[in-house]
C-alpha cells in the first residue's frame, strides 16, 4: 500500500512547541485528521483537506483516517500534547487491531509533542524531576475502585504524580474525592499543584498544599501535579530534588 | 538582576525533534553551558561562549550557569530530552536554593523537550497510552530498597512502566535484579521493550516477553518500557489500549 499516515503531536498550545518534524509533517500531508479546534490550529497550504470532528469519537476517528491512507493519500492525524498520552495514539492502534489485515501494511509513524505535563512542570520548575506516575481521571475509561487503587500504590511509592482530566464531564465529583484519598495517604501538607492553560493566553498557576486544595481548582483543561514527599518551593518554584528521602550528599547522577 | 537563565531540552537526539522555544532560546544565548557531548550538538553563533563539562557534576555545573547569570550573561544550560525528567531542572533548583538569595530574582525558564521515554514509545507504537509511571533506575540517588518498592507498588497498581538509566555504571547487577522483581510480579508474558538511542543512527528497538528479557538488553543508551496488564502487538508496534482491565466497550475520552 502507499498510504501514510502520521499521528502527529502539536504539544500544549504554543506555536513554538511544536517540533520541525511535526510540522514537516503537516505540510506534507494531504488530508489533516483531528478534533475540530487541533485541526483549526494547523496552518494550512493550499489542496489540503481537513476532516474535524468531535472529541468523543476517537477510534472512529482513527479508523476514518486508516481508510484514507488505504485509499493512497497521506493522512496526518492531528492530537494534543503528546499522542502517546491519553491522546490519539492508542485509538488508532486499537482502530487497526479491529480493522482490515491490509491496514497494517500501511506507512505508520507516531510523531511525539511536548505533553501537558511536562509543559506544566517546566513552567512550575521541576516537580516531576525524580520518579512519577501519569494518571488519566477520565472516568470515562476505568472504574473509580481503579483509580482509587493506583492512587494508592502511588502514594505508597512515594511517587510524584501527575493528573490529567482532573474534572470528568461524566462525574465532576471525581476529583474531590481523588483529593480525599491523596489527604488521607499523603496528609495535608503536600504540595499540590494546578496547571491550566499552560503556554496559551490566560496561563494561570496555583501551587499549594494539600489541605487547601479545592476540586473547583481544577477544570478539564487543567494539569494537576502532586510533589513526593521531598518536592518543595524555592523562590517561586516548585521542585523535587533528585535524591530519595533518606539518602545524604549523592548529589552525582549515572548518567542523563 | 538583569542576567537570564534557560534550560533548555534538546530531545533525544534528532535535530527535528528540537523545539523552535529551545532554537531560539540557543541563538540568544551568550552563555551555552552543559555536559560536552551535549553543548557540541548545539549549533552556535559567532561570539557565544560553550561551557562544556563532565556529566557527573550536575549541581556545580548548574551554580556555574546561575553565576554567569547574576554577572548579566543570557545563559542556555542544555539537557537532554526533557530538562524536568532525570535531567538538569531539579539540579539547578538545588543549586538555587543552596545558593545566594539575589540568584531567586534571576529570569530563569525551563524550555520542555521530548523525553526518552516518549520518543521511545512513539517508535514502539502507544506502550504508555494508559496510566504509567517513570522511574530512574540509576542507584546513585536512592537505595535499592527504595527502587524495589516502587517497582512492586508500580506493578500492584498495573501501571506500565518506563525506566531510565537501566545499567547503572555503579552497579551493572541491578537491572538483572529489576527483571527479577518484575517477573515475580508481572509473570513471564508480560511485553518488555528495550529502544536504544531513538531518533539517533543505529536506532534499535526489541520487544519480547519478560521471560526472555536479559540484562544485556539495556545500556546506558537504552530506555525501558514495560507493558501493563492490556499491553499488547498489533503488526510492528506495541500498544495500550485506553480502557483499563476489565472495562468493556467505552470508547470514549472525556477530554483530550
Amino acid at each position: 500500500m502507499s498510504g501514510q499516515l502520521v499521528v502527529a503531536g502539536l504539544g500544549p498550545g504554543a506555536e513554538d512547541m511544536i517540533t520541525p518534524e511535526v510540522t514537516a509533517a503537516l505540510i506534507e500531508a494531504t488530508d489533516i485528521v483531528g478534533y475540530g479546534p487541533y485541526v483549526a490550529r494547523v496552518a494550512l497550504r493550499a489542496g489540503q483537506r481537513l476532516h474535524g470532528s468531535d472529541n468523543r469519537v476517537e477510534v472512529e476517528r482513527a479508523s476514518f483516517a486508516l481508510d484514507l491512507a488505504a485509499r493512497g493519500r497521506k493522512v496526518a492525524v492531528v492530537s494534543s500534547g503528546d499522542p502517546g498520552v491519553f491522546a490519539m495514539a492508542s485509538a488508532l492502534f486499537e482502530a487497526l487491531e479491529d480493522g482490515p489485515a491490509e491496514w497494517r501494511d500501511l506507512d505508520i509513524r507516531i510523531l511525539p509533542g511536548i505533553t501537558a505535563m511536562l509543559a506544566a512542570a517546566a513552567r512550575l520548575g521541576a516537580p516531576l524531576g525524580h520518579d512519577f506516575c501519569a494518571i488519566n481521571l477520565s472516568d470515562n475509561l476505568k472504574p473509580w475502585a481503579v483509580i482509587e487503587h493506583r492512587l494508592r500504590m502511588a502514594a505508597r511509592g512515594d511517587f510524584a504524580m501527575a493528573f490529567y482530566n482532573p474534572r470528568s464531564r461524566a462525574r465532576p465529583e471525581g476529583f474531590a474525592r481523588v483529593l480525599d484519598v491523596l489527604r488521607e495517604e499523603l496528609g495535608g501538607e503536600r504540595l499540590i499543584s494546578f496547571a491550566r492553560d499552560v503556554s496559551k493566553p490566560g496561563e494561570h498557576l496555583l501551587t499549594l498544599p494539600l489541605a487547601e486544595a479545592r476540586a473547583g481548582m481544577a477544570d478539564m483543561r487543567t494539569v494537576v501535579i502532586v510533589g513526593n514527599s521531598m518536592t518543595r518551593q524555592v523562590g517561586r518554584f516548585v521542585y523535587t530534588p533528585r535524591q530519595a528521602p533518606g539518602v545524604q550528599g549523592a548529589g552525582v547522577q549515572g548518567a542523563e
